[in-house]
């Protein structure tokens, strides 16, 4: 592979965004902090997106479609929303334009300046509680399981593709509830579904916690997160599920006749993941040849090169080529035969090597002869000869071992680098010469977290939802603690 | 059927109202002109994504995502398209709020003032132009061809559910191609995949043709469209597909290195549906007991509708009714089995023909004994006793049939209602009479048609692709035409 790009170890983060533009997943618009999917990335969230929603609709819920706009008075309803949301945001204020007096193209026409300004949703629990309002009188109408796939807003400084940009597409899953009881359930629930999609579609393992009340989502009462390793040591936060409590449907006045015939306030949860994971895919497998994708996600899961010199020989090569490609669809496996005469085979190796292709099938005139083909796969970077009538058992069984492999090895790398720190040296030493999850004893208080994120720059990332309770003091203040939590520097 | 809505003779207006809200389709939000698409409403307009993103792939095209903001400063550069798009828009200027200093919620931060404005797009070909001058260096980078499916907004003034409302949902085509040929073929192409979806998905019977100068698509060099007709007599415009010539590699200095090496300016087509259909698919075929929808599209398929007194009844029937559904389903019917106890049976037909599920299945003690049950159709409101075991080839065929029935029933009446005016009198008369097609002379003149148009409201709906010339006088003014043209009123 031609090394005109950065490794990991040289430059992580140039390295990040070398995969990004050379394997053409997306790049910079010409709107600041906007990005462009193109067609191969977003080919990766279209599979995202229908594992998921399959698995939205599996436990009950449907898709709806609320609007963009937001009236700004909507923020102010909720006291701590208002606080995290809507400030870092796009508001429109006018809705015409018109020609410009001096003849320079289009100008803000003042006359047509909005009433109440609008923002762009940068998430919709405010104008969607606004609308449940109106589809809820009784518990006959409970629960409501309704999930959005949009786009939202944040008007964020700095940014980096997929990880961060100033206009993301994401889903958002809001649902009301007659009892806390169910919509706790509800939540715990979303959580276990976004875990199981990281784990058994992106390969990716992941922690499953709560969020300490400094990294808490601005209304909610609870907020449980997965939270995945990326190959820098940093965390990467990789999905939501936030437990609203009554918050909403007070700040909305949303109630419900229960049984009982009794007037009362509605439970809520709200749960998203966003284009992020395709940021946290890229940079949990990908190595210092290019993208590596779990086969679960791959837009292309096997690519057929063909390799010829002659126009009979391309022929004979071709029509092979085209019935393995038949063969192996027919299995619905995802293969594309580039059949370019524009590029060499070489370049088409590499080509497919850099973006990731699970498995690469290459044939030649010799091949043909022989009954065999050449099978190449991505994770381990390893070819055999393969007997032509083997070649769908062992394409399938490639694409199954490559998805497990690279969950065992994101897993390994996880299992090496989450490490228990018992005092602060400990702690401050390990964040900066390892990096990593560090289990630690934490007293509880924002106001430590506070000052352990302003020395460190790391965070609590989650406090662990299993029961491994272990009495011990707090890494930062030496006060007691019941059980350790997890921090790290995060995206 | 309760007649607490309106009928079509009465108030078509109200009736499609009506229907838009009884079958919980779509309501009007907190957002002026934009409205919520509720889960039933979002579920047609799924099924209709997914046929035609097929159908999209088919044809060689893939998804990407393009943002959300335009600088303003882009639509000034192609001079026609300013014109169109530039004006009733929703414009972001501020990118900040504030807590207000007087205590009243949050205002907009006037520090946080954009130095150019961002227009929501109303259509996406400036931003994704600029784009492709990155993407495109060479003839081996050709064509492009790309599909975005997004929210795109226009500050209509007169808003209606679905047909107009000031965002919307669509998807929008754009490509790029070396030759002029190539990118008219794919012009006819992708006008052809609309034809095609509109009639054997939506069994709605369209016109081909291409737009007037005065409908013609601002930017474009030639507009094509399919035309709808609904019940009301009035054209519905149901897809756009518009050869751009170079009109925007112009405006943005797209060139590409033919294989000559000479630089040349590259082809383009945009081409676009949007949630307008589904307003035009319950325009099309319900009547005055609901919503009619046709198979293919209605999410869902078949219902069944338990009946019992006892528990015991209630537990042989379920246990039926619940082998039914999934036999059904594994024939890949959509099928719901609605076995709340909250609700009546009567209350459940009633709901289901209002909401226009095309099967209905009524299971009692007394079928289960006989080994049957009862089969009603949606589209023609009969009903019939049917052997359990011919159940599943009938729903099969009574799904086929309905699909076609719906499509002849709306063809039978686009035929009635197509009439040829000779005469500027009988032109007036057949519109204020009858509504529908007109097929009629006219002199080729933008003029001439804002003349008709003013006096009457119809407009040219399209000059049809078929090759039937007739020489002939203009309806209007008496010149020479050497073909009929389409006039209606239209939505």
């Amino acid at each position: 592979m031609a090394k005109d790009f950065s490794t990991r170890a040289e430059n992580y983060s140039k390295w990040y965004n070398d995969i990004v533009q050379r394997a053409e997943l997306a790049e910079n618009s010409a709107v600041r902090g906007c990005m462009v999917i193109k067609p191969y990335g977003y080919a990766i969230w279209e599979n995202m997106q229908a594992a998921l929603d399959k698995m939205f609709k599996d436990t009950g819920h449907s898709n709806a479609y609320f609007p963009l706009f937001i009236p700004k008075s909507f923020f102010s309803k909720e006291a701590d929303h208002v606080e995290g949301f809507a400030k870092e945001c796009a508001i429109v204020t006018h809705y015409r334009l018109k020609n410009d007096p001096e003849g320079k193209g289009v100008v803000v026409d003042e006359d047509a300046k909005l009433e109440e300004e609008l923002i762009i949703r940068p998430t919709s629990e405010t104008i969607i509680w606004d609308t449940y309002r109106n589809w809820i009188q009784s518990y006959r109408d409970l629960p409501i399981l309704v999930n959005q796939w949009a786009n939202v807003v944040r008007w964020e400084m700095r940014t980096r593709m997929f990880l961060r940009t100033a206009e993301f597409l994401w889903q958002e899953g809001h649902t009301a509830h007659a009892t806390k009881q169910e919509a706790l359930e509800e939540t715990h629930q979303m959580l276990d579904v976004y875990a199981d999609f990281a784990e058994n579609h992106m390969a990716i393992p992941v922690l499953k916690g709560i969020k300490s009340e400094n990294e808490r989502f601005a209304g909610a009462v609870e907020t449980f997160c997965i939270e995945a390793l990326m190959q820098d040591g940093k965390a990467l936060q990789a999905g939501t599920s936030h437990f609203l409590g009554q918050n909403f449907a007070k700040a909305f006045d949303v109630k419900f006749a229960s049984k009982e015939g009794k007037l009362e306030y509605v439970w809520a949860s709200s749960w998203g993941v966003s284009t992020r994971l395709v940021g946290a895919l890229i940079m949990a497998h990908s190595d210092d040849n290019g993208l590596v994708l779990p086969p679960k996600l791959a837009p292309v899961q096997t690519v057929i090169v063909p390799i010829y010199k002659t126009e009979e020989q391309r022929r004979i090569v071709s029509e092979k080529a085209v019935e393995i490609k038949n063969r192996l669809e027919k299995l619905g496996v995802r293969v594309k035969f580039d059949d370019r005469d524009t590029h060499k085979p070489g370049w088409k190796f590499n080509e497919y090597e850099f973006k990731g292709v699970p498995v690469r099938i290459a044939i030649g005139p010799r091949d043909v002869e022989n009954g065999t083909v050449e099978v190449a796969r991505r994770d381990i970077l390893k070819k055999e000869i393969i007997a032509n009538d083997q070649l769908d058992q062992t394409v399938l069984s490639l694409l199954d071992d490559i998805q497990h492999t690279l969950f065992r090895r994101a897993l390994a790398f996880r299992e090496e680098n989450t490490r228990t720190a018992d005092s602060w040296e400990e702690f401050k030493q390990i964040l900066d010469e390892k990096g990593g999850f560090i289990l630690a004893h934490w007293d509880g208080t924002a106001e430590t977290e506070q000052k352990i994120k302003d020395e460190t720059k790391a965070t609590i990332r989650c406090i662990p939802l299993d029961d491994d309770k272990e009495s011990g003091k707090c890494v930062f203040t030496g006060k007691p603690s019941e059980k350790r939590v997890v921090f790290a520097r995060a995206y």
